[in-house]
């Protein structure tokens, strides 16, 4: 068993080479371009790590380890060009610096060659993988529709947001981990609660997110905190708050969202304060944390065995206890 | 043997379906509605007369000639929104009618959907037609890729045009062949004929399509004669007129590129002329459509079973000989 940091060097030294030919440069650089500013490579660890569990490392961890990245980069190039982001991870997105059309056709190239690697993988492994992965593909792109549905949306259900939010960002945590469990041999039953962990250790990972917008530590939270205040953006914090307020409440949050007043931010985390959403927040996070315990918990795989897992889950949830 | 009409219909009455699911509606009916508006289906109907000259239709050749369609179809998302086209087929293009983030994510979960008919084709011959899907489809991108790099280019070559013509248009039309004769059975030497009588047939397209564009009748091509000499798109006719024009020519049309006069079209017409750049795509034409054939000749089958694959050519070169 390896541990986060040693897995995420193993991946890193196969993973570091260019990945695309050098004809066309003007298609290929650019893709090649997102894959060398980062990352955590938390889904390609996750891989390994499942596959860890059940059998050693081999080729074909590698190369589902590099499809769900390069899926995961292809997803992010094109998410960045719907939500015009200028910057991912610090530096230009791939459309700013590249412009629009070849940010797309880099993110469908980079696509093309995630499907590469997969074809890679042996024979009895293949079929169950490639199933996994379209399934997922599929998923995220529903996630991303639905996001995008609900800027539209006048009101967005609990349940609604956390079905875009498992969509969106957990079930290729929960894919990254079963399919290392598949190329280890692991049964069904393993393979779905490491999917289980993993799903809901992401949505725990978004509630901790919008929590941080709104409450974090700047310096410690790396991005402005109330951004998705200022953009009306229909987070855990403002779906509990519009569901548990007063009718004052209720309309001075409406007020705050179409009027944008300078102090909009410090008046709206007032209002999520007096419902109680931060507390709230921290609770279901905490209530995804369990149930992905839980399931860790379950898998019939010797405890010290787990260990790894766990820290994986504390690393992301940056839990102190 | 079947004829293109009698497998065009062949294959859309498999196709005629819904290829994704209900839910999420926001997205699938976008990525629906592109396969609704029809389209001559030559891709499939290739796959298909392939494969008869080998063995007879199964389902394998339907869930390739699925993936073929479904990846055509992306691409022709995906190329509107770069281009900004707003028409596709007489019809509302897919961003046009649903935004332009709807229409990159219906394409790319219409790219996932042909890599889950692909993932139907049975183990013998999987590998085969996923490593070339793969290969075609980074091929097609960079194409497109090439395309746009050639709008900001001052000059470009005969040869870089046909590299660029062959990888946009022409690899999916041999590679549709070459999959169908891959699920026939056929021998590495039979795909390769097979491959590059598609492919010229491919290119030779390509240059009427430009010849049409200056010198068709109106009302037979379907769409404004001209509108490359407009765009200053740098077609077969401009790239040999601008290769073969004197000073005095060259200076003109120069002129005429960046003043746009009304009379832009008319003037540029002529010049083509002068430079027999008409007789001159005729018979490139007719030189890419005879390698065709040699290649068509070459194919191990006999005679009589080739009929139809003439019969194409024929069709999409509009010969009346």
């Amino acid at each position: 068993m390896h541990s986060f940091s040693e897995l995420s060097a193993l991946f890193e030294e196969s993973f570091n080479v260019r990945h695309f030919p050098e004809h066309t440069k003007t298609l290929y650089d650019p893709a090649q371009y997102i894959l060398g500013i980062g990352g955590k490579r938390v889904r390609p660890v996750a891989v390994y790590m499942a596959n860890e569990l059940f059998s050693s490392l081999d080729e074909d961890s590698f190369n589902a380890a590099c499809a769900i990245e390069l899926f995961h980069n292809f997803s992010l190039i094109h998410d960045d060009i719907m939500d015009k982001a200028p910057l991912r991870r610090g530096q230009q997105t791939v459309h700013e610096k590249y412009g629009e059309s070849t940010a797309l056709l880099a993110g469908d190239v980079m696509f093309v060659q995630a499907y590469e690697y997969l074809s890679k993988i042996k024979p009895l492994y293949l079929p169950k993988v490639v199933a996994l992965f379209n399934k997922t593909a599929k998923e995220v792109c529903e996630g991303q529709q639905l996001d995008m549905d609900f800027e539209k949306k006048e009101t967005v259900s609990l349940e609604e947001y956390v079905e875009m939010i498992s969509l969106k960002t957990s079930v290729l945590l929960g894919s990254s981990l079963q399919t290392g469990a598949i190329l280890g041999g692991a049964g069904l039953g393993s393979q779905q609660h490491l999917y289980n962990f993993g799903k809901n250790i992401g949505i725990a990972f978004q509630v901790q997110d919008d929590y941080l917008d709104a409450f974090g530590i700047p310096e410690k939270f790396g991005k402005q905190i109330g951004g998705d205040i200022l953009s009306n953006k229909k987070t855990f914090l403002l779906i509990h708050t519009l569901e548990t307020a007063n009718a004052l409440q209720k309309k001075e949050l409406s007020q705050l969202m179409n009027s944008n007043p300078p102090d909009k931010v410090e008046r709206v985390l007032q209002l999520f304060k007096e419902c109680k959403a931060d507390e709230w927040a921290t609770s279901l996070k905490e209530k995804y944390y369990q149930t992905a315990l839980e399931h860790l918990e379950a898998l019939a795989v010797q405890e010290s065995r787990k260990a790894e897992l766990k820290n994986l889950a504390e690393y992301l949830l940056k839990r102190e206890s």
